[in-house]
């Protein structure tokens, strides 16, 4: 029996982190519904604490801990955004965090994981390594691991992007988000049915790393072996948990290109003057590469993150 | 006598390009709050129509012309953000554009505005080849030259920015804004003045360009001679007409560097995930290099335009 969050645990999600998350803005764009001939609703994570949905999760995951728990701090082993979401969400608990980063991390991720003071233990850059480390750590401080998606309270709060879009723009025909570990695919099918049975909800893949299009296709977990896109956030794969929700609520995935993603990257940069970063733009990248029929029909898309390197941009 | 906009001149405009301007948002940040030591209130004109509050201007010289008037359609002469708001706003009226260009002008920028609709004539890229090809097309078209700057409507048409920012965070103790013509600091000051008459209104301008700096310091108009900056929307020099706003309207204007106009761009990009250009960054550059007494204040800063060539990024 998998433990899967439902509507109400969402709700509740949504209770817990308003005093922390922000609520962020539902942008739209008459250039871009011209161009896809559709009416578009952008919400905008990239705008959330530490600059993506991640904080969502992590924060719901924090307090929901018990006093008892949570005093001995929480700890993940990630090089993204999950890590510094998690940091500083401990960081609003008051409660210590334990970041386990391969020692080749990009030192402006290091710097960002220490500036909302999680203490970090570097480990070798290999999955086994991590895990080894991170189980060290644990053991050592009693910590409580919180998953970057295989988590209960991480998909309910994830869950809480979708609860907002809809009670702003409460008509939309699809949500259109991207997909990796499935934490917020999962968490926005569950809000989504809950409050419009009828919508479909699709996630966007990278053609270089489409376990979730092939795992639902053959109706069987695959796991992702050597991923290859330029959208580090999406290299991971669904877990039994989340692979089951999406199979569930019948989601379903299309994959893209890694042209589609760099140039709707590029469209939403150039268009709508706001900065996203590659595992966001996959979603813009299927409306390019015409995965979805869209015609006519209102889509939410949720823009998941805007942490780009500045100095490392894909053109 | 010069002929220059009032409070009530403003409030026409706002209502006069209503159905076509963007009310933009006005977004703030804890993260600078806390940097910078005051409150901030970024009212983003980078995501006006075009890219620019140089649509507001266009927009209101374009609607205010007669009918008469308007059939034979505008002309002006740039390579930037005005000609593609003319353009855009010629085309909303259903009348002709003719925009004068050096021929040297990027490929880029060439696609906006003719994307836009204008009829593009191409000169010598020099001042006075600019100026004799407006008046032959002036002359064979009648259209009616309407000035980046140096024109009431266009002015008038600015001052709806400070006019929506005051409407909804009225208690602001300062306005920053970039001053190039002065248009926009003009019209601000104008709007700002006629709510809040002891707000102070300050302009920032680049270092390699400080004609307005320089007139105000001497009480005298100095033209700008050969302009040096990354910041090209700030390459020109004030008006008579604009000068004459700023000096009555007691605006200060302060000198940033080349190196803050960058950085504080890369800021803006990296904290607030928007995508702002150098001429408005100039702006945030005057907050970094603490040209500017904030502290405990309230700061409204105008971010002008968000056009920015990504393949030619100043780092």
């Amino acid at each position: 029996m998998i433990d899967i969050p439902t509507f109400e645990n969402i709700q509740k999600a949504a209770e817990r982190i308003r005093p922390f998350a922000n609520r962020t803005p539902v942008l739209t764009s008459r250039t871009l519904d011209e161009r896809f001939g559709t009416k578009l609703f952008f919400k905008c994570e990239n705008f959330q604490k530490v600059g993506a949905f991640k904080f969502r999760g992590a924060c719901n995951a924090v307090f929901s801990l018990s006093e008892q728990e949570a005093r001995r701090g929480v700890a993940t082993h990630s090089s993204g955004n999950h890590a510094a979401a998690l940091a500083l969400a401990a960081k609003f608990r008051g409660i210590p965090s334990y970041v386990v980063m391969p020692e080749n991390s990009p030192k402006i991720k290091i710097n960002a994981v220490e500036g909302y003071g999680a203490k970090i233990t570097f480990c070798k850059p290999t999955l086994e390594a991590r895990e080894i480390v991170l189980q060290e750590v644990i053991g050592k401080t009693g910590a409580a691991f919180i998953h970057p998606y295989d988590n209960f309270h991480v998909i309910a709060g994830q869950g809480t992007t979708a609860l907002e879009l809809l009670e702003e723009i409460p008509d939309l025909d699809i949500i259109l988000a991207s997909v990796s570990g499935g934490g917020l695919l999962g968490g926005t099918a569950v809000a989504a049915k809950g409050i419009s049975p009828h919508i479909q909800i699709i996630g966007a893949e990278p053609e270089g790393a489409d376990d979730a299009y092939r795992s639902l296709q053959t109706g069987k977990l695959i796991p992702q072996t050597n991923p290859r896109t330029i959208a580090d956030g999406l290299r991971t794969q669904l877990s039994e948990r989340t692979f089951h929700i999406l199979q569930k609520h019948n989601c379903s995935v299309v994959t893209v290109s890694e042209a589609g993603i760099v140039a709707g990257m590029r469209l939403i940069w150039e268009r709508m003057k706001i900065i996203i970063e590659p595992s966001a733009s996959v979603t813009i990248g299927a409306l390019l590469e015409k995965r979805i029929d869209t015609a006519g029909k209102r889509v939410g898309v949720i823009l998941s993150g805007g942490n780009v390197d500045l100095e490392q941009l894909p053109w």
